[in-house]
């Protein structure tokens, strides 16, 4: 199964509350897509957001992130892993 | 010790032995600025790298990478995790 890195951007300030929670309504639906979400890591200075998952697409990993209220701005496939 | 991830852009076309090189460079060279280099990704497609690490700063992270003859495009200090 294809690895992905999303990034979301602009969420500077982000509690660790938040994070949370904005991960579990990603885990809460991932299964629809056949998507599993890894880890989710955030720079609460800068504002970005780097999520780890394992999915069928990019397209995939998208759609959850959009119904679960959060859009990546950038949703890489990682071709390469070492 | 604080995580850190870090991205490389611009790498397009990069391949499998490139980034593997890249990253034994970064590893050989780590322990002297008291970095922990845990993963590395690529999208060959649109030619980003990341780096996730453990290190004592932004800078020490960026020291390794310029001394290894990569520096990185943006340096993030991961301040929430789940």
């Amino acid at each position: 199964m294809p690895k992905f890195m999303d990034i979301h951007r602009n969420m500077k300030g982000l509690t660790a509350d938040q994070l949370r929670e904005a991960h579990q309504a990603d885990l809460d639906i991932q299964g629809e897509e056949g998507v599993t979400f890894e880890h989710a890591w955030a720079d609460t200075d800068s504002g970005e957001v780097f999520c780890l998952s394992e999915a069928p697409s990019a397209e995939a990993v998208q759609r959850i992130h959009e119904r679960a209220g959060h859009k990546a701005d950038e949703v890489h496939q990682l071709t390469l892993s070492v």
